[in-house]
């Protein structure tokens, strides 16, 4: 039996800096807890430098943990808790490398479908945008400068997984992205509650079935106005009830999803 | 200056117990916090019974205060912290009668849209979903036995005053419900990831034009079979991407917007 990491191994005392993001930032690196986000992780393992385990998850994960080239570390219960934001730490810690990719790509090469976000705030928000992007295909996710972390604890649990499926670009300035994008043929959106087109006549008048940016912004502020009038349009979605808007998640799952029908 | 009610005051200790289930059941009562809420809440000052103010909060909402006939108490911020469930307690809660209707309700007179719930176990999806139900026109929500419940701080905060529009029902048994909703033409549809009907194929087929309920289930594990059994049809999202599934209210927020503009 190796002997069991404890939360004062040089290694673990490494990891735990990946909780904070200047830790992430600084070492290239972050944290994936948890079944899923490991499965997902291990997909590509080459970008995977170890996984922590305890021995109660070694057991239950051994089907993952054995046929993976990536070093597994045996860690006590209380090492691994002291890498998990969560309640109850699932024992299970995979350290991987930040996967950003530069804007450039995206002006080179724009993906079908995309989204970028202004100051968004809320981490859950950041991994749930993550997730909704990736069930309708979206190519790419954008973190304008001073929006949440998408490599953050709750960013990367409430993406279940999508953030090791779309190309994340972090600390873009979108005052450049966007025109640029536009020039390429990039149909550019503000989701915006008080936008003069309504989602529905986008879909009517075909302007849905190119490439399209979605552009979501803070959830209480929404898309910065200097922002906005970088767009082709600000769209609202029609509300038949009394509620004065949606919340952000709800937003962007409705515009992504009408997106990913009317591009068929 | 009137005396500050303090967190000993018979007052504050009452309104505390509604921060938790059991004495928000046995009062019949419950807090609605920060202006959004106190705003929506006051709008039918008979279901009010009091309202908790910091000083500064009274001089932020003087507006507010001063034209309602609802009963305004002044207290400590300590007091009004107490009342609060959030990080920054914004020195503002109205204690408000619980709005329930009885299930009995929903089958003598079907809204065009409703909603149900069955063993929804977070509470900010339970507000979340409230708002876009809302949002989407839907008369009623129902909150199944063992969901989550709509009248806890995060759920009344994530509505966004959606809670005061829409009717609740609690603690309903959906096995009996959803027949019973069945048997007076409503279309009653289960959000269910492997379900055999595509969304917009209920579209084309002019499935979604009557009166519908909408029933999700469970973050983790999906509507329960029982009830799922119990639908006209069990409903997938159609997903392009890799993710798995979509979380819960962007599920919900895609399939009662998509309801929204069938029903025109």
């Amino acid at each position: 039996m190796p002997e069991l990491l404890t939360e004062r191994s040089a290694r673990v005392v490494a990891a735990r800096k990946l909780t904070r993001r200047a830790g992430r930032d600084a070492a290239g690196l972050f944290l994936a807890e948890g079944r899923q986000a490991v499965v997902e992780a291990l997909a590509r393992p080459d970008g995977v430098r170890e996984v922590f385990a305890t021995e109660a998850a070694a057991a239950v994960h051994s089907d993952l943990l054995a046929r993976t080239p990536v070093p597994v570390r045996m860690a006590t219960e209380k090492a691994a808790a002291g890498l998990s934001e969560t309640v109850t730490p699932q024992g299970l810690v995979a350290v991987c490398e930040l996967r950003d990719v530069h804007a450039e790509a995206l002006t080179t090469a724009p993906p079908r479908l995309a989204v970028a976000l202004a100051e968004l705030a809320d981490p859950g928000n950041a991994g749930t945008v993550l997730r909704t992007a990736d069930a309708c295909g979206a190519g790419a996710v954008v973190f304008g400068a001073g929006s949440a972390d998408p490599y953050g604890g709750k960013a990367v649990r409430s993406s279940a997984g999508s953030l090791f499926h779309v190309d994340v670009v972090r600390g873009a300035d979108l005052h450049e992205l966007l025109p640029a994008l536009r020039a390429t043929g990039v149909t550019v959106l503000a989701a915006d509650g008080g936008g003069a087109a309504e989602l529905p006549a986008l879909v009517a008048g075909g302007r849905l079935t190119g490439p399209v940016l979605w552009l979501f912004g803070n959830e209480a502020r929404g898309v910065p106005p200097s922002l906005a009038a970088l767009a082709d349009a600000r769209v609202r979605i029609p509300m038949r009830g009394r509620a004065e808007s949606l919340n952000l998640a709800a937003a962007a799952a409705i515009c992504l999803y009408t997106t990913q029908l009317a591009q068929g």
